[in-house]
């Protein structure tokens, strides 16, 4: 009789982190007496039969690194179910009986169409936007917060120098979190998100003005991606304070890197809980973070859920940056 | 009549993320109408009469560093009554009506100690060692996790290309939890902490030599302070594996460093919801998180608590360190 | 009689290790027996008398930081001979004999112009970009050299994941150093400068497609600012290799930053030999970097140099990086 | 006929760079028309025949990790003339032409009896501690002294936070290049060195106390191993200046990390013009940089020349730090 088997793969944007959770999915897996499979570049690799066989080193010496081991991938052909089904026939070939997808919604929704079609299916979510609603956290999230946080230190540097005011764009994917955390960490002067609408005047230029008459000649505004033309906001500071004013756009450095200490437990955790539940035959999972607690939810009841903004926090970091 | 006053001081240990802390209490001090005075080098600054009158600017550039401008230092002087005495005058003379400290345990007692006398006085949790009962979380935890772990990923690089077994202590006050965590981060073979009883020839050689046979070639170890002795554990861990083994102390690296952005947000976080407190005329609490929620308690209360160690993370640490 | 005195101050762009120079030029300046005077915002603090008087801890703990103490700026009046009027006015009414500037090009210039008027002037290259004809090396560089690389080592790890191309941007003021060096740092597949012209099809989209079929997946190309179109370039690399190619400009992050070792240590022998000039009375110098050894050039000589591009390190990087 | 052959590995104590001059040794060779063996564990890989095919894509993505992927180790066999002759017969075997050694003095005596028995070898100097005599400059030296800094600025925050003195050893191997290069980086009070007789009261302690008399309140004293006995030292400083002292040995940390941009370069350039020379079918030869270029020298040249200490630097360090 074959081999009772799992699969392990990492879909969508790639996040720092990730090696984490396939680590922790290979070693749980093998220790609780699973053949480990690691499919290549995300769904693709299922539909057409790309992978490894894992063993206990094939994961060695990988938890520090950024990116995936496995490669990832948007798969437009899993959309279809032709896709789907090949990608089943993959399955069946290989004696697989669960499937572990470290990545966001669109990763969850192909997980949910597979689970539906009878293999077992663990979400995780891995993005460092940290958008995906049922979990307070996402694999990648902090080391991104962190070196947002440390590249505006180092603009903090030469703003501070000039007497200017830095423009800084983060990413998000249209949402706020990223720039709240790395702009309460830079001590920024103003963060403008997608969700809280904001007046130039008031809220951008009004700050700027007032606080330059407690002495402060330096300014830091952080913009998530998607709230606005930073470009245009750059040059609508300037024009409307009279202060230089330069915007930097941090692009892809934000994706990459060594995963800080939290991703890589967090990632630890989530690959370790996800494969307990295949173990146990149950599948149609994601795995979540709510209270600092590991839990899961069921991916249709997790992909119906709303991310509330902290509004909370977003209003204490403008109280104290001032 | 006199300006409404409170004074911010640091004391004990110092840990990243302070300065973020005094910068919230000050910002949101002034804000809410208080003169704020900064205290120098713990209850000696208040005990002495030491401070510095602290404005918006004080706090500029300040989010980003290591250490305490406010300095830090234990104060044997203020464990006796003549020294609070001094201090409450110190008090007195300068209107004081709440005093925030940040710090540990002692700083907490002392803290409370002063609230009998009728000063308000609310503490916050900052240390690197993660040791303080009340609260899931103290501010520098995080930048020294991350500080040992990224230590430790240098010297897997060396252990790595001899093919060694490296013992790496790091600090943690003897508790474990500052090991557990910078130690599931590097992916260590084993973690030893005071907090759980090992064997050394079966938790410790028996799993190397265990790892061994699947082709591990390099092995990390990572013991908190106050374990064992760690050089007689290496040469010990050498005698029994025949592997060479090398020992590093980590030492004061650990407590410097620019603070990481958890360590920034909380300690703003914690600064901001210390003088709303103050501000409700509310003395003798202790800020913590509980559950990720910035909360506070009775700081007697507080101090009678009892801090679990984290075993299911530990557990899960050696179950996928193989 | 008054007594002797220098000034020091930074003029144009900031880069990491100026602080360090500062430090050695006051250090050294008091030991011998100076009065030394910092003054603010490049030559507009010795037009507007804007100073600060230095003594030996006024530059302690600042050798670490990025960007500069004494602040930075381009100063148009000082271009007109008012402004040079009112520059000898300051040093008069401070018994100023000697000025150390940190700069460029443009601020030794003004450093000549000074020292044909009466004022001893010593400049000292500082600037990230290495654009400095007379000297081999100047104070910055190695810190942006190194920030560009590591930003590049991030953008590697999801451009490796997600088997992408990637077009990084780095400064430069129209010259290649920066390029060449953290290109060759980060084994980037081609790299982009003014001074080596390129044929699109032969040079970036040839060499891609020739390693792709050795089994590269993803590509690394670093252009120095000022060579093309880099979002152009990038759309084009794409609709030529059919490889998904994305586009990063590093921005100011470059420019910031704590020095690395190197910036601290020749910006240290810079300033320690700017005040022994001063203090033999000599002036109208530039000081130097030729063969690793610290000289100094006549200004008017230093700024009719020609810098070479190295194109025997230019050639060898496209050598190995297939 | 059998190809054309050379081989590479590296010896003695790994080196950050390492992996960029082997990058560069089997592009190198593979352009030039060799097939290029990698051996591992330094010479016991030639010894027992260890080694792995190298082509264009086993040295992708390793330009920017510590350590070094072919292991390192200390060969005693290979210092008896039957493990030279168990050499040379794997060389035959493979028809190896050439090999590039890359690590120390010890390394070199290996490569230089090889050479002698027919077999070219060239030897690229690679250690952290600088200390090879024919070489200004050796890979890996650039990350261990910024490594080295870094860890000092994390221990100048807490000792600044606490008016200490922090007493800390660097690696050196018994020279005190390292520590001098990283002590003028972090501004150090001391720098201590083997090759600098001092007198702990004039020369540490009474800096000290003159220093504190201009208002310094936290001092470091950089010290090389092999100088003293720094925990001896750190309590006379105590008991002799009444500031409270804490010693930290950094220990294995130096020897890892990601190579900086410098040892990426050097080291690309070294493994490049290695493969130059075997091109040409010279042998017994020693890569070196004099002035900032590189060449190379005769092997027993090389060994027998004396490497001066750089007095000029170390008397400027302390002339500035005061």
């Amino acid at each position: 009789m074959a081999e009772k088997t799992i699969a392990v793969l990492t879909s969508g944007g790639d996040a720092p982190g990730m090696n984490a959770a396939i680590r922790a999915v290979v070693r749980t897996g093998i220790v609780k007496g699973f053949r480990v499979l690691g499919f290549m570049r995300g769904y693709n690799g299922l539909i057409n039969g790309d992978y490894m066989e894992m063993n206990l080193r094939s994961v060695s010496d990988i938890i520090h690194r950024g990116g995936t081991m496995l490669y990832t991938a948007r798969s437009p052909e899993f959309k279809t179910e032709e896709g789907i089904q090949k990608a089943i026939e993959t399955c069946k070939e290989n004696n697989i009986q669960g499937v572990v997808v470290v990545g966001g919604d669109g990763s969850f929704r192909g997980a949910r169409d597979l689970s539906q079609r009878g293999i077992n299916c663990i979400g995780i979510p891995g993005t460092i936007d940290n958008d995906i609603a049922c979990s307070e956290y996402t694999i990648g999230f902090d080391t991104a917060v962190n070196t947002c946080m440390q590249a505006v230190d180092r603009i903090r540097d030469t703003a501070q120098s000039h007497d200017r005011c830095s423009v800084v764009e983060v990413m998000g994917n249209n949402t706020g979190h990223l720039a709240l955390h790395s702009g309460i960490g830079c001590g920024a002067t103003c963060i403008l998100v997608p969700e809280v609408p904001y007046d130039l005047k008031k809220d951008v230029v009004g700050r700027i003005l007032s606080y330059q008459g407690t002495g402060k000649k330096h300014f830091i505004i952080v913009v998530a991606e998607g709230t606005c033309n930073t470009n245009a906001l750059a040059i609508q500071i300037q024009a409307l304070t009279n202060i230089e004013t330069r915007e930097t756009v941090l692009g892809y450095i934000q994706r990459g890197g060594s995963p800080n200490a939290k991703d890589r437990v967090v990632a630890s955790q989530m690959g370790f809980r996800a494969v307990e539940l295949l173990a146990q035959n149950i599948g149609n999972r994601v795995i979540a973070m709510k209270d600092g607690k590991i839990l899961d939810y069921d991916i249709t009841e997790a992909l119906g859920m709303q991310k509330p903004f902290e509004m909370d926090l977003y209003n204490m970091a403008h109280d104290i940056s001032i």
